[in-house]
């Protein structure tokens, strides 16, 4: 049975330093209690009190995930919403792309009925992230767009080790000139997928070459864009790595549209390993992220916050998995 | 301002027959009130108390979708999210395939906090949507997987509408002998479907043909595994039409195995539009649902509800569109 009431007798007790008898007689407003102790405890139960629930009412998570829920943000959101039902918990969720303009996190903690909160790739920089750990709302950052501060609990993918372990295998390949087609450089997934891949290439001896490093939305369409602008390019790559399945899917169009063998003349490798990396034609070489796994673990992780534990660790990281299709295969000799 | 109260004394009053006086009388627990009158505003009272909200708290809709958010799910709930938002109401989500199995419906009027429900491709029949319809908690259903009894509020596209126009579209490219495979045999979707393709075919003067008929799970899997009977049958129809866009890719996958060329050597065509009909190569002819708009209505719906009116209609089917791309073509001379 979940335990229903997050703020007890005890935990004010415990948070102000007065006796558990002391807390009682205020909430009971008897007089004999000294003045300043009162107030001292009237003023923990108020910070406290948007989420003291009810008898009777499950407590609820926030679920902010201001994006379209197509297949990455879904999975993840589908992955948190059953294992908090299946804690008891229910779902406040707050999503589309409408969202991320909306100063959410604000006056979250006095929102009424929420008594903990599950942020994904939040687009609040770090500060607004450490002013909401001073309120008393327990939270957790899924997928954090930028390092997150240290004291805030975060759950993300091993990204470094996911591209180094993706552009590894195109070294082995024998691939030197390698396109990246990543995200937006401010992301953190960006940052530290482009770190592994650089990793992967030095461990080979080989610089990596600017002009073939891409900065673009993360989208079908801005893959096709710039995979044109790499292929076009006097020095065309062997290979191009791209930092989502939709960039990949945007790339093999652009490659077909030349006439180009994939991955006989070019081969392509994608990220996360969505539904549409096995719909191209070769299906993708891609890194499956562990999107269920991270919910999963998000929600465990706040269940200890929400019994008042520390989380095991500040900040997790989940392991990927190459998977090798076909749209990848050994450079030309050039 | 949304309004956050939904019941309100004279809402009581209306629905006892007693006066807005009375009805105050009683609450505010006034002796000059008939014992029998008493019971009866108290009644009324009880049955709505659940959803009146406390000042403050914004009204909630529970929105369940016991699905993975992918694609098609995802855009559904995502609009719902987005519009329920804009109206300043807030969503409890209660999502993923562990959902199926729960009773969620017998429960829900008691559910604390929750105001309406929004019911995405409920698995429940008929008779437990009549139940929930016949206590005071107002509720729209999204894609009803069967046909939905009369008094209940429905959001869904136009799937006979939608298949016609595209076994239509067959038809007019000299197709005759065309698979289809399509959805659990159950499902509304599947037979409006089916009784769109028959009647386009039927306006050409064909014939279905029975054994080029699959009912199967909606997954690529099952997509390419009934594609590979299809194609192996010695009749092999010359296009196949596929209920959604998985089975379709599943399909692509199956004639490639095959040598077979697409559209040269047999059409395909999906349903739904969603990301990875453009994925495949060639790019997927199909049907585009209105799924966010499915999703705004619904919502229109369900505040009109929440204001006390009728919904506009209870049966609403929004228009689908063809979308013909390149995985369909003129039917090989045999």
């Amino acid at each position: 049975m979940p335990d229903n009431r997050r703020v007890t007798v005890r935990d004010i007790a415990a948070e102000t330093g007065v006796s558990i008898a002391t807390v009682s007689r205020v909430l009971n407003d008897h007089a004999n209690v000294a003045p300043r102790t009162r107030d001292l405890v009237l003023r923990a139960v108020e910070r406290s009190k948007m989420r003291v629930t009810e008898p009777g009412r499950p407590r609820t998570v926030y679920v902010r995930c201001p994006y379209v829920l197509t297949d990455y943000f879904g999975l993840i959101v589908s992955s948190i919403a059953e294992t908090l039902k299946r804690h008891g918990l229910r779902v406040l969720l707050d999503a589309g792309e409408a969202s991320q303009h909306a100063d959410a996190l604000a006056g979250l903690p006095d929102e009424p009925g929420v008594d903990a909160a599950i942020l994904i790739l939040p687009p609040e920089d770090g500060d607004q992230l450490v002013a909401l750990s001073q309120t008393d709302l327990p939270f957790v950052v899924v997928d954090p767009r930028t390092p997150p501060p240290p004291d805030i609990a975060a759950v993300s993918a091993a990204h470094f080790a996911g591209a180094r372990a993706l552009t590894g295998h195109l070294v082995g390949l024998g691939h030197r000139d390698i396109g990246v087609i990543a995200g937006p450089e401010e992301w953190l997934a960006s940052d530290a997928r482009l770190a592994g891949h650089r990793a992967a290439l030095s461990q080979a001896g080989v610089l990596p070459m600017a002009h073939h490093l891409w900065h673009v939305e993360p989208t079908t369409e801005a893959g096709h864009r710039t995979a044109a602008e790499l292929l076009d390019h006097p020095e065309r790559p062997t290979a191009i790595v791209c930092f989502n399945d939709k960039l990949a899917v945007g790339t093999v169009q652009a490659a077909r549209e030349r006439g180009l063998r994939i991955p006989d003349d070019l081969s392509i490798a994608g990220f996360d390993d969505i539904d549409i990396s096995r719909a191209t034609d070769p299906p993708l070489t891609t890194v499956r992220q562990p999107l269920q796994e991270m919910g999963r673990i998000a929600v465990t992780q706040l269940m200890r916050m929400l019994d008042g534990h520390q989380p095991e660790a500040l900040h997790i990281e989940l392991a990927t998995t190459l998977v090798v299709r076909k749209s990848t295969g050994p450079a030309l000799k050039q």
